[in-house]
């Protein structure tokens, strides 16, 4: 058993930008000599966050959509009116979401769906320099 | 420490399904000679997804109604038009939801509350054979 | 590696009550002698959850807002019917945040943002004791 940490560094375009990190963690996870456990993926931030889907662009516009239904940009915030940064639905919607996913692996691979990718979502109004924390325990 | 790999057969109705999981998982636990530590249950596909809930008719009516009102299945979907498959709600509930969920275990058992159970939910519009993935980390 | 159980008590006010619990997770954590690793908080009970948030007045003000729109504490629940205790809303609230969450941790440090801190929210509609456990897995 073992510990093993890896990054991956993103530029995003932020507003909401959806990205499919799967090959990016599969890759990490290949680095080692692992092949069974558990990778977190984690994002260190309060604006963006993680989970799976089918990548395809239909749905991720209706992430988009719903999620704009859910905390709208231009809804009200007290966080606004306080810092004046307009990013107010970017941190509630990564509260939502949350900022980490587990995905188990087996022989060496992320055990995800067919149809299934593990994306990172920046929310923040503005584009970002991103550095996930890839936690990877297993023998 | 070790990582032992168990999986859960499960057939659902579909529709936003909602079953009680706990036994199942605290069966494959207790198959293992670990004691303490974490198990990560895993739904490959992205339909469906896992959390926590007092298991009783009223709840389970409960979360149908409010994540109706979060992703509607008659609501309007690019992934419908797209793939005509009309399972668009589905992948946006499953999105949000997330597709995972560690639980604790301590002496060999889950470490829940009382009134609190581990539940799959499957949100895809027709019956579906799944296999979750349980795994298991500790000593 | 190793798996070690810490535990953090907390008198909450109930009612949506969100209480930073970074430094206490902090505490455990340095009470071990890990250095890298997972640390997964879990709150046994329905009616509570874990995120992170940046915890300022003016986010944590707009987190009761956006969840009492996704799930209103006056709104229609069974379960209030059935069961006359009127938190049905606080039960489809912890269903929908999730129970757990894991933070990797490097050097003994919680690897979290410099503005991201680690919430529990009460979402009960009465104060409670509640006891997190802390399951720390790591070398």
């Amino acid at each position: 058993m073992a510990v093993i940490t890896k990054k991956i560094q993103l530029n995003t375009k932020g507003d909401t930008d959806i990205i499919d990190i799967t090959d990016r963690i599969q890759e990490e996870l290949s680095k080692t000599a692992l092949t069974s456990g558990i990778t977190t993926v984690f994002v260190p931030g309060s604006t963006a966050g993680l989970t799976t889907v089918e990548y395809e662009p239909g749905l991720i516009a209706d992430l988009r959509t719903y999620l704009e239904k859910i905390a709208p940009k231009s809804g009200a915030y007290q966080h606004n009116l306080r810092w004046h940064d307009g990013n107010g639905y970017a941190h509630i919607r990564a509260s939502l979401l949350g900022p980490s996913i587990s995905v188990p692996f087996i022989k060496g691979r992320l055990h995800l769906g067919t149809w299934q990718q593990v994306i990172f979502i920046d929310f923040d109004n503005r584009p970002r320099s991103r550095e996930l924390l890839v936690q990877i325990i297993g023998e």
